[in-house]
This record gives C-alpha cells, structure tokens and sequence, in this order.
C-alpha cells in the first residue's frame, strides 16, 4: 500500500495547477450566466444571451495543448496522453475547481469525454474518422441522449424512444432531455440511445445510434435549468424531440441490441471523472470558506473565532480527504482489474461525491451570508452542480438501493465461506 | 389552550383557498423567469427579459380586492382589514404556495408590507399621503435598502452609508445591496437605512430616510441573483450606490437617531409573515411530493412504495405541523404581549421555518428527479426562496447565538427563582 | 386559538413544581443502578443488588398524595383527578424531568398507568376491585406482556402466545419479554395479550387476559438491559415464560377476540404521558447544558463562548417548543374528538418526540465531555431511556410507514375535494 | 499509489480472521457484564460481580501467541512483531470485531499498549525490566492516569495533580479519572501525568511518574460506568485519589517537564489503533445489520426489502470504506514522516472514526428492535464504546478546532506561494 503519486502526475498536476491560476481562473468571469450580464445601454442587468463557448475558450484550448494538457482524459489509449485512471484522476480534482472553464479547456469535458471513449472503443473506422477526429481536436462537440421525459429513466425497462430499422435506414421517433451540450452552434453529433427491439429480452432491447444533429426531424425543443441555471456557455440542458429521423444504418455504433451494454461501458471512468471533479468543487469552496472566515469581521472579531467555523473547516477537511481517497480507490481497481470488478466502488463513489461536494459547498455559501448565493461568487453555480450530480445516472436512492443488495451478497458470501463473525 | 381557528379566519381561510385554485396557480406560468422563456424566432430559449410584474398582476389584483382579501396584513390596524397577527398567519401560509405570485396579488409582499407598517406607524401625515396611500392601493412599489456590501450586515455597527444633515436637506452617500424590488419600474420609493450620527452611542447612530427612486445620485447599479434566479417579476435584488443623493429633511421617517428602533419594529410581525409563507411552501411541496410517489412508477411499483419515500412524507408531516404551531405561538404572543415579548419565539421561527421549508423542499426536488431542478415546476424557485430566507435579517448563526444567550439568561433566572432542579 | 394553560393547570404546575425542587430530586440518588452503588466492604463499585423501588419512594408517594398529585393521569374519569389530557400533559412534562422518580411517585407511572386505563374502562366489577383499586392505591404493581421475542412485534401478525380455552380455565403458552415492572417483588398481575382464536380474522384474534403473576408455570426467566441499565428499580424488563399457565375464564378481560381492540385503546392516552416525559427529560437535559456551559471553562473561556455551544443550546430551545406544541394539540385532539380522530398526530408525536430528547440529551452529554456518560449524571440513563422510547410500540420506522400512508391519502382527499393546488 | 496490501499483512490477516472465528467469538459471552449474569439460586439476573479478566482470557492468550498473533503493535519494534502501523492498522480492525475480548488476547489492548510503547521509548533499563517485560508477557496489567474531574482535561493547563520532589522521592497529590483497568487485580502499574513544576511554561509544567498501584496513598474510589457498562472485565474506568503518594525519584520516565511531550508521543499510533478497531467496530454491526435485515420478516417481507433498510446498508458501506483508507492514509504517513507530520490526518481520523463507527451501529440496533439495545447482542456495548471514543483524547470539538485551525494556516500557505484560485 503507498499513498504517494508517481512522478508524472506530480508533473501534471504542477503544470495544471499553474495553468488554473494564470489562465482558467481569470477567464470565469468570461462564462457568467448571460442573465447576469449587464448591459448599460438598456436597464441594468439586461442580458446579452446566447448558447455556446464565449470566444476566450479557444485561447484557453490552445493554451492547453501548448502545455500537454490536452485530452488527458483517455485511459490506457494512444489517441490521449495514455494516463491510467489512477493517473488523470488528481488532474480530474483539479479540473474541478472551476468546472466551467477548465475541463472544456483541456478537452476534458463531459458528455464529449464519455462519447470519445464510446467512438474510441466501438466505433467503426468511418464513424472515428468523421466524429472522432474533430472532438479530439475540439472542433465540433456533441451530446448524450438517454434520459427522457415522463418516464423514470433510471429503471431501463421505461425508455419509449425507437428506432425501427426500414431498408438501410433507422428512423427515430420519442423524445429526449438533459441532452447536454445540445443547444450549442458547435453541436454537430448526438448520440442517441434507443429502443430496436422492443421484444428482445430485456439488455438487449436498445441500441446507440450516431444522429447528426442537423437531421430533418429533430428538434432541440428548450433549454432546461438548473436552480435557475441554463449553463448557456456549454450549449445548455436541451430538450429534444426526435420525429420521423432518418439515419443510415451505417450510423450504428457497435452492434445492434448492444446498447445498454455499451452505455454501461461510458459510465466507469465517466464516475471518476464527475467525482474527482467534485472533489475538487469542494476544495474550491473550502479555500473561500477560509478566505472569508479570516477576512470577514463580525462583532468585533473574524468570523473563524466565531461559533461553528472552525468546526466546519474540519468537518469539510474530513470528508473531502476520505471522498478523495475512495474516489482514488476506485480509479486504482478500475486499472487493475476492470470497471466490472469495481462496479462497487463505483456506486459508493456516485453516492459519496455529490453529497459530500454538497455539504461542503452549502457550507460555503452560508459563511458567505447572502453574497454566497449571487453571482459575484462561483459558489450558487458550484452548489447547482453538486446538486444536479446527485440525479445525473440516476438518483442516489437508486444507487443507495443496487449497493445496499451488493452488501447483503457479499455478506451471505463472507458467512458461507467461514469469515466474518456469524 | 384551544387549537382551533376561529369563524372569521376559518371562512377567510376557504375564500383565500378558493382564490388561489382559481386564479392564483393557474398564473404561475406568466411568472417564469425571464431566460426561460421561449422565443421560438431566435434560438430557443432565448429570453424576453425586463423587470416587473407582467400584466396578469392587475386581473389577481381585482379578484383579490373583489373578494375581500387585500392589505389583510396590517395587524390590528383601521387601514387593514383588521385582523390580529395570529389571524392573519394562517392565510399567509396559504398564499406561500405561490410565494411569487399571490403575496403580490393580495398586496401582503414583502417588502412593501413592512414599508407600509413603517409608514403607517411612524409616517407624518404628508409622508402617509405621498407614499403609504398608494401603496396601500398598489400603485407604487417601494425598496427597503438596509443590507450593505462589503460588510457583516448583521452586525448593525459596520453600516457604511452616511446621510448627513445640510442645511434642510439629509445628503446620502454609499452603497446597498438586496434592495428587493428596487429594478422594477413601479418602484418609486426606498426606504432607507442610514447613519446620521457615528458618534452616538450603537443604538441612536442611524436613521430611516425615505429617498424617491428618482432622485438624482440614487443608481441602480444591477440585479443580484438567488441560486441563478432573478426574481425579475418582483423587480428583482438590486445593488444601489447612492452618491450625493439629496432629499428635504422632511423625508425623515419618524425622529433622527430612531433608526435602529423603527427597523426593529418592523421585523416582528414580518417574520411571522415569511415564516408562515414558508409553512405554505413546505405544504405546496408535500403536496407535490405525494402526487409524484404515487403517480411515478419505476421498476414496477410507485415510488411510494419504494425505498425512504413514505419515511420522507411522515418527517416532512411531522416537521411542518410542529414549525407552524410555533410561528401560530410565537403570532398569539405577539398579539397578547408585544413583539418585544415575543422575541425569543421570533427568533426560534426564524431559525426553525427555513430550515424546515428547505427540507422539506429538497426532499420533494429529490422525488421528482432531474425534473425537479428544471423551470416545469415551482419546486427548484421555493428551494431558492426558502435557502435566501436562511440570511434574510441575518444568518442563522447570529439568530441561534442570541437565541442562545437568552436561554442561558432564562435558566439563570429559573435556577435563582429556585424552579427547575439545580 | 390561544396558547395558555387554563387555572387549575397552572395551580397543578406550580405545586408539582415545587414537589420536584424539594422532594424528587433529591431522591434520585436512591435510584442508581444497583451496580454503581459502591459497598467498602468489598471492592469498591460492587453490587448491593435486587430488583424493586428503593424505601424513600413510599415517602415520596405519601407527601404526593398528600399535595393533591396522586392519579393525575386519568383522564376525565372519578377515579383520577378528573384532568382532561390537555390539562395532564404539562405535568407529565414536568414529572419527565426525572422519570426513574417522579411518575412513579405520583403512582403516573407506566406500565401501571396504561394497565389501570385498561382495568378502568374494561374491567368487570369483581376485576376491578381485585386489582384495579390496590393499583390506584400502590398496593401492587403490574406488568404488560405483549412483544415476544424472536418476531418483528410491531406486525401485530407474527404474535406466539396462545391462551386455549379448557372448560372454564384457559391456558397459556409462549413468551414474551420487555415486560416492564415484572421482576419486582411488588408486581402481581401480568396483563397478557394472547392469541385465542388463530383462525379468526386477524383483528379478532387476540385477547387480554389478566394473569396473577405467581400462577404456576410463570417463569420470569431474566432481566433484559437497555445500553446496560436494568431500571431494576422498578423492577426491570423481564421475559416471561408462560408453561401451561392456567387461568379461570373469569380472568379475560372484556370480550374475547377484543385484544387488539382494547390494547389500541391503551396506547393514545399513553402516547401522551410518554411524549410530554420526553420533553421534560429533554428540559432537564437542556437545563444541565446551560449549567455547564458556564460554569465549566477551557482555554481560558466558559464553554458557552465557545464553538458550537450557543447553537446548540437554541437549537435545543426551537426543537423542544416545537415538540412540546405538538403534543399539546395532539392531547386537545383526544380530548375534542377522541383517540381515533386524533390517530394522525398520535404517530406524528410518537415519531418526534424520542428523536428530539434524545438529541438534545446527546448535546448535554457531549458538553459535559466523559462525565455526562458516567453515574454522576442523569443524562446517559436519560438518553438510554429516550432512545429505548423509539422502540415502545413499534420502532420510529413503522410509525413514519404509517403515518407516510396517512399522509397520502389525505392529499389524496385534498384533490379530490379541489382544495389545493393540484 | 497502490491499495494493496503486502504479503505478510495478508497472511496475518488470514491468521487473525481464523482465530476470530474459532476461538474469539465464542468467548465472548464469558465478558458480559457481571450485572447481566444470571444467578439461578437468587432471583434471576442477579449478579455475579468482580473486577477483572474472565479465566478464558489465559486460553485465549496462549493459543494467540502459538499463532504468533502477539504484541503486534509495537511498531518498528524488536520488542514487537515488527510491523509497520500501516501493517498493524488492519490487524486492530479485525480485532475491533469484538472490541472487549480480541485486543486484550493479542496483547495489544489500550492502555497497556500505550503505556508499552512509552516504556519502550523512554524507560530506563531499570524501569523496563520491572514493568515492560512483564507487560509484554502479560503478566501484570496498566493503567493510564492523565483525565482529572472537576476541570476541562482536553485543556493541559487545567491540570492539578502535583508531584512535588521531596529529596529522592517524589510526593504526589490529587485525583484523576478515567483510569482504565485499574480496578483489576491484576493493574500493577499507574503511569500518572502529574505537575512537576507550576511555574514553567505551559509545556515543561508536566512530568510522567511510574507508580506501582500498592504504594500507600493511592486510593481506587470507585467505577465508572459508560452508558451503564462497567466495563469490568477490563479493570473497569477508576476514579483514583492519590494522597501524599510517595515513590522514589528513580520512578520519573524519562526527563523531568518533559510529560508533555511523551503524553503527545503515546498518542499517534494509538489513534490509529483505536481508529482501526471503530472501523471493525462498525464492521461487526454492518454484519449483524445484513443478517438481521435477511433473517427477520415484518408484515409479508425481509426488513432488507422495507423502507431504507438497504439504503443504511449501502451508507454503512460508503461511511465505512471512506474511513478505513482515511486512517490507513494516516497509518502510512506515521510510518513515512513520523507523527509529527501526520497530525492533521491523526486529528482527522479522531474526528471521524469514532462518529461514522456510532452511525452504522445506531442504525443496527435500530434493525434489531428493541433487541438491540439488550445485554443477548454486542451491539449495545459497540456502540457505548464508540460513544465514549468520542471523548478520549478530548471531545469532538476541540480536535476539529485543532484541525480547522491547521486548515486555515494550510490555506494561508497555499495562498502564499502562489497555488490555488486567490
């Protein structure tokens, strides 16, 4: 057992860590809700709105690349940088300090992340050539479309959206939403889960389909918000209707009837990656919990010899340090010995993240007084992410539920085999 | 001891009730915050922004006057409908189940509710005249400008903002923040804290100046925003920077160096206000709440069958029948003995009733899933409404440590009193 | 509404009072656990064990009867002192304060309480002068026998004991435990709940049968500890066996097939009693807090400037207020419309009130640091026996499951009849 | 990074889980409490009293040192087994499965542990030969006197027993508490932290004094009891007068004022020891729990498949996991930069293990019913030993102010050279 890093991720995250302070930091206020931003001419606070990447994010992006902080994100692959999980995750936590702004500048954002590994592992060579090669090198993006309205899209057996196979065709039809990313001018792909055959048995009903998104028949519906946020400056939470689309069956990914299978394969590393993240939303939050609680005087002292301060800067120390190393556990099984293998690690990482991100950031937020909600900090926005990772691959009662029975199995296994106290 | 409502209040109870099935919640959708409505000639989701109420407003506004239930706020007053605080609490409950639309419909929103008990309190004849009677009929908003950027709010003794006596003009000079309602165009009138005497001892150092919106000097710099929302409908939080404002010294509201006592004055009754609105929200969520477990199946049962959901109903019954006793209390007290009397309760609803909303609230968003974030419903709005009430007139802790205090003063007294077992 | 104790409840209060100051406190010593009570001439802390109340309670009891507070708690009945549960239920707070004493000195005390309830309603004549005047009187104790061990109790389904019908005797077989009372040598009649007709409908299965607790065949098998207190001092918490034990027919209690019935009858009142001790104990607790918050100083400063001290104290403040309202209404409601009727706020009382003592005690202990664990202290018996009151009767899961479903239906209702908002 | 353990850790850990099983578990009812033991020729449950090991333990010890399970803790130690703490940390979890029984047979049970190492670092040969051998063979037994009553412990300043130098002796006066094991037959030795010198600054006030427990003068006043356990069968928690107690010079460990620093020293690695066992604490009831959740049915079903059974179970599990690699972190870093570095992490398990540890066992003597909290499941003891951690070495509070203070200066530093987002 040794806790230490390797000398290459010593580098990397001494290199990432210099790029956040010079570059990603200074550039957030480039991201700010288009709400939010004046505009003097009319009445103050009018809004200048729009979906996508404010211009900066390409200088930050080339920054990056200058750096060998570019698509870190790849596991074991020759197209990124061949780091293990093990080994992008503290670059991951990093990352995490401003989410807004440094994953998509390393190329390293969510949902493109988890369709370049799908393309990287299943797509054909035509299928890599077309969408692979410009996410890789950012110049399209794309989105996910799983979850759907109406319907609890945490159970599988719920999803109504089809895609019936006519001659050399598939043609889709239901709706989608939380398609990340959809609304953007940049958004060229959608890959799209659906249902083939209905009467298969059950895992292998579904199949993923690679739907350009400028297709007759589909119809980026709305933006959804979260708490209030659009995340307008990464194309948005999309509402999506998908009528009479026609692809080429040659946009198939991978196999027919493969599809719940291959979206599982997207969610391993996907998890190290949101949790890492969270890790490092956290530490964001608890450096400006310490700022404030030295700077800001009240009744004649600083607020960190007032009441409970002290005693939540510890608490945050506690959890964020264990959710760092189980989250770093799990990197490290994913490696050694594949993400079935560490599919428990990987739930207990879904259900500790969010929440613990959660406290620590509402924590925040509350020593900041009112000022902690609004717009100056990045707290609010931290906050509505933690918060919104909490129902991203379903809810943690869910999770909470699959883990629970993979506990009662281990324990039946543990008393049969004469271990344990029983 | 008798817990039962008495006749008056019982039918304006049902009358109020019968109100918001029928007008009040089919309004809420005109109330979407502004980049969430859609403009389908541009990109969707584009916003058709501005501050202030739209145009169903005035219709709720005369069905509400029709019916009887206007300026039912102002305790014991002729000016009002004449109901006493602990009448009056449970129809503020009833209008929290919209609290961005009916408060406003019933003229009963803070923050002109306290500006008109000020004014009807302290106001000379000619302040009444210009500004307290057209509140009272609704033509004109008004602002309460107290909460200062930069510094500990709650802690009165770092106010910043100057008004200097000049000849027979007060000078005003500094800078608020959260002036609620301050962008809307309606808005006419700021009430506004200021020092004019930093010599004076801690509790005779400001006062309350009464500052048309349109006076040269006053600038509304920009809306502040709660977890990404804007609350443009109700004219938004606003920044106001005052540079050498001028009013006559007769827009002085009641005596100079009186300040801190009439901003006192007004807290109680408002607090039973907010607190009981924030029983109604807690109700509207539980109400949403079961409808969800029961309509939402997911891997073949309802949810309410599921898991902590039925756990989660029966806390959020339990903690909601309990808040809304102590704030009914804490309202009879007020009535029977003075607010003064009452602090101690007024501090404990103030603790108790965000908290308790915000469970409750959050435990609702949980249910709904993703949806439960997003504009289609009121949920993630009461969320943010309920987590800002948590610093409205100071943060928790300030209220927990004076509540705190008093509890170590009261067993003092019970322990020399020879009660109690020490 | 209004919120003050009528004048006999205050003249009650104030005399009850004062029998704490004087009389009940300092008795509590007598009360330790027997293994704490050091005997020199041995090693010290050893034993001068037994189980049954200690001399000074008969003391106590005489100067009770002699103020007027002797059994209170029965409720409008000639039999009591004629108090409704409204009028009961702030002087069942006030004996919580040291309930290893004070209800037994009032003979207020369960078991005996529910049982006499139980007698007054149903008993026959000749029952009742047998055992239900020496109850009143204190002549005798009493035990209930209705969890058995080895089956979830709180699924009424799963009960063991049965009781056949031979000629005029029954005869009964199976075990229960927690029978509170049963080891002291005071204690002569069990009240056995007993399955009698296992084909019946469920609800008409069971039956109540009065057994004299030296019947042949009644083994009172051990005294079970709850956290390591055997509350010996009022005779413990035995498991019974029952081997052939044979009672004449004349010794059932109401009707047959009518247990279940009568036992549900048992419990409203009880839950009263139970609910306003546990807010008295959590009053005791919070009284010790504040003694020690300023008498104990570290670091230079009494704890009550320190850390999270203050908060802790408000907090104990808001959640005891809100219990205590609670379960007021809760006793208005039998009174007003009976047991049945108030059945929802019966649970909901059941759910808060063990949670709420027990945090607050949990607070008192961790401020008076290893001392509040040990015997010099009240607080660890109060905490064991606040945190046992979450099993009484069900544990708080069944009560939240039950309550979850109330909750349901009356939404449900609510929608139906067009209030709200759905 | 690697989360692996080595393969002599393995093989111990095989060893240690067989002796678990075969011998450990089965002995443990022979430590119940004496007051729990029944007594069939008196009334039942009475007790058998005394203070001391049960004559199992002498078995238990040998078969645990002919499977070379004996004196593992000592680290980096000729004395001991050799092991690092980061290989000794999982064998203390395994023996935290049955926390009265398992240290005590390996030897390895606090405080003798503690005291050993102190011996071991800092006694003379002289002083090692009398005490040290014979405590590594178990032939006497050790108490630690540092808690004082009356005053705020976790404060070093508050301390009063003195320890004047009269010619070549040293006289002491005072009284601790808390003094584990010293009322067994076998406590030999008292290592007693006592004022040297009062006027030196703060930490060189302090020197530890090797008193054997019959020398004149040293009172044993009694047995403390946690939460109603006494804790017998480990020589109980001692209340300990010292009247002019006199005992050679040559009795002082190591330098005189250098009490402190040894008290500090004796602290790291028994943190993690005592980390360790919470976390085989929590273990032992996440067993039970799963057990129980399977084997016992309420109304139709397993508890594993009602209500939020298999979400605690899952939280357990999450709870747990995060913990272990948070105190084996603190293992590695001890054994890697020495305690002094490790500090922020040995604080942070503090905190942490003994709260998550009372969390899982809370929720499985919930599972268990009232059965939980009785003296037939070692639940009820679990959770009063986690309960009383919670203050060992100083209550929660003041280690996270501890820990929230070094998180400040952290931020300043972080801040200083540049990292970070300020």
């Amino acid at each position: 057992m040794d806790f230490s890093f390797d000398k290459r991720t010593e580098e990397l995250r001494e290199n990432l860590t210099e790029f956040m302070a010079t570059h990603v930091i200074p550039a957030e206020p480039h991201f700010a809700e288009p709400h939010f931003v004046a505009d003097s001419r009319e009445h103050p606070g009018a809004p200048a709105f729009g979906w996508g990447r404010p211009p900066v994010m390409a200088e930050l992006r080339d920054e990056a690349q200058r750096r060998g902080l570019w698509n870190l994100f790849l596991p074991h692959s020759p197209l990124g940088a061949g780091l293990s999980n093990l080994q992008y995750a503290p670059l991951a936590e990093i990352t995490g300090w401003s989410p807004q702004v440094a994953p998509e500048a390393l190329n390293c954002a969510a949902p493109d992340t988890g369709n370049m590994e799908l393309l990287a592992m299943f797509a054909a060579d035509e299928q890599k050539k077309r969408w692979l090669e410009p996410l890789l090198e950012a110049r399209i993006r794309s989105a996910y479309c799983m979850t759907e309205p109406g319907v609890a899209s945490s159970d599988a057996s719920n999803m109504q959206l089809t895609a019936h196979r006519e001659g050399d065709q598939y043609v889709l039809n239901g709706r989608k939403w939380w398609a990340t990313g959809a609304l953007a001018p940049e958004c060229e792909l959608l890959v799209v889960l659906a249902v083939t055959d209905p009467d298969a048995e059950p895992r292998h009903r579904q199949s993923i389909l690679l739907v350009p998104a400028d297709t007759e028949g589909v119809h980026v519906v709305r933006g959804l918000s979260v708490f209030g946020f659009t995340d307008a400056a990464h194309g948005g939470h999309a509402e999506v209707a998908f009528e009479n689309v026609r692809v080429p069956a040659t946009h198939l990914l991978g196999q027919e009837g493969e599809g719940a299978r291959l979206a599982q394969a997207r969610l391993g590393p996907g998890r190290i990656h949101h949790c890492m993240r969270l890790v490092g939303m956290a530490e964001r939050a608890l450096e400006l919990m310490c700022a404030r609680a030295e700077e800001r005087t009240a009744f004649g002292r600083p607020l960190a010899e007032q009441g409970e301060v002290l005693s939540w800067l510890a608490e945050a120390r506690v959890r964020i340090d264990q959710l760092r190393l189980m989250v770093l556990q799990a990197a490290w099984l994913i490696d050694e010995m594949g993400a079935r293998e560490a599919r428990t690690q990987i739930s207990a990482i879904k259900i500790a993240a969010p929440q613990t991100a959660e406290w620590v950031i509402d924590r925040a937020i509350q020593l900041h007084g009112a000022a902690g909600m609004a717009q100056d900090l990045p707290l609010a926005m931290l906050w509505a992410q933690a918060r919104g990772l909490r129902f991203a691959d379903g809810p943690d009662e869910v999770h909470r539920m699959v883990l629970g029975r993979r506990e009662l199995a281990r324990q039946r296994d543990k008393a049969l085999s004469g271990e344990g106290t029983r």
